[in-house]
């Protein structure tokens, strides 16, 4: 019955294996090797043990109903990325994946086709217009893109305190040809709050804390794979360095400037506005 | 600069090796490989993932000041005992340690040989009696055992509230020649507090929620290491299942009943009491 520095995990990973459901003894039996062969492999000491437990109870503290900072902390250990990778494998034709963030809102409204969401907000006009269809390339009318942004300074409705209607985001739909167009104005980027737990960790290292700017996608349409992406601007500053890992090649787009006068949808804009172009590939569901 | 599932981790390791402290970057490089192999070897899914991060946010939310529920977590799991063991590797003629428990209280008020550290609360009487030595026997005068315990409903100070003097807990001296007496009264084994997001898990298992009748002890003397160990009352329930694996042979000691009468410090005890006999062995420091 007694236990030693060999013996422990072997007799942790027995008690876990009695969960009753078979995928949480299957989870729980491999963090408690993981973890454990984390602690002997860094021979942690007494003190790290207590500061290693002081780091999620500070971070859990830190959550409310506006901010994840533990969602924060496994983006910069780049497992929110894994996770993804690890549960979008792909046919190459669809558009990659990125992480959905912690600023989604459930039930923005429904906006017609080349709607500003931005809806008088300050920042240079951006048209974004594409269309979305499956791999064959066929379009995939009534197809929703639920679209959300940081605004001119990085802020994200969620983190703007007061605020009772939709800001920065809405719901288009593909029209029978699959094409939309959704108005807005261009994000930032932006930095990770620097003011809480994973802000203290990501200071003590040389780890740049910004994200390029981007503008944040969840498609959905019976029959295909739910698809959560971003679109990154060309030209984007920290574009190599995104501190969650989220940049890929394929999501960098153009952002053309174009002057004032005809704007995408074909209703008129009278300053110089930008416009990206991108065509939406889901995979069958 | 584009990740995927492969280059994730090999990148994520590169960021957190700027650590500005050698030691941070070897803790967090090793971290990230750790909580990646996890994630790839149990392919954790979407849901699974949001999981993991709701839990210790509760977890976090549910610490105060006088309840720490990550180092529950941590005990449960078997972390804490590990750490224990891995720092705390020693001579086989010293005494063992053990877990130190979320419940130690700084500041103890010094006790006289035979200090009744009970003042009066309802329970068994007990003494506990021995001495302290070095490795090579010789008596170790003036060193401090620092001495805390469950009542005898299981319950501690730290989870009482509104306490406003010790309560079961002292700081005796072994005397010239090594020796101490402790008098207080029988412990009872516990459940771990099972109303929060730990005890959500393992009701989930066919784990114990218990841990065995025993009594804390920290040990210190300079010159020699610090011991933080606990006994165990012999015969008591739930030796073998002990929820945060702190049992070993060697702290497993008899609770002798003894009559009315004469008391192991040559006080009278006019009850029928237990009397524990316990030598404590330091090693150089």
């Amino acid at each position: 019955m007694s236990v030693d520095e060999d013996s422990i995990t072997e007799l942790a990973v027995q008690r876990w294996a009695t969960a009753h459901s078979p995928r949480l003894g299957e989870l729980m039996t491999a963090l408690v090797r993981h973890l454990h062969a984390f602690a002997r492999e860094v021979r942690l000491s007494e003190d790290e043990w207590a500061a290693a437990i002081e780091w999620p109870t500070a971070a859990g503290q830190t959550c409310d109903d506006k901010r994840q900072e533990l969602i924060l902390t496994s983006d910069v250990l780049g497992l929110s990325m894994l996770v993804v990778q690890l549960n979008n494998r792909f046919s190459l034709r669809a558009t990659p994946a990125t992480v959905l963030g912690p600023f989604h809102i459930d039930g923005s409204p429904t906006a017609p086709y080349g709607f500003d969401m931005s809806d008088g907000i300050e920042g240079t006009p951006l048209f974004i217009t594409g269309k979305v269809t499956d791999t064959e390339g066929t379009p995939l009318p009534g197809a929703v893109l639920d679209v959300w942004q940081a605004d001119a300074d990085g802020a994200y409705e969620a983190q703007i305190p007061e605020i009772d209607e939709a800001r920065l985001r809405a719901k288009y739909r593909a029209r029978e040809d699959g094409t939309y167009c959704i108005r807005t104005i261009a994000p930032r980027g932006y930095a990770i709050p620097m003011d809480g737990p994973v802000g203290d960790l990501v200071r003590r290292t040389d780890i740049s804390h910004f994200r390029p700017a981007h503008v944040h996608f969840l498609l959905h349409e019976p029959g295909h794979r739910r698809l959560v992406t971003h679109l990154f601007q060309e030209g984007s500053a920290h574009l190599a360095s995104d501190v969650v890992f989220g940049t890929k090649d394929a999501l960098i787009v153009r952002f053309a400037e174009r002057p004032a006068g005809a704007a995408p949808d074909g209703t008129a804009v009278d300053v110089p506005h930008l416009h990206a172009e991108f065509d939406f590939v889901l995979q069958p569901g």
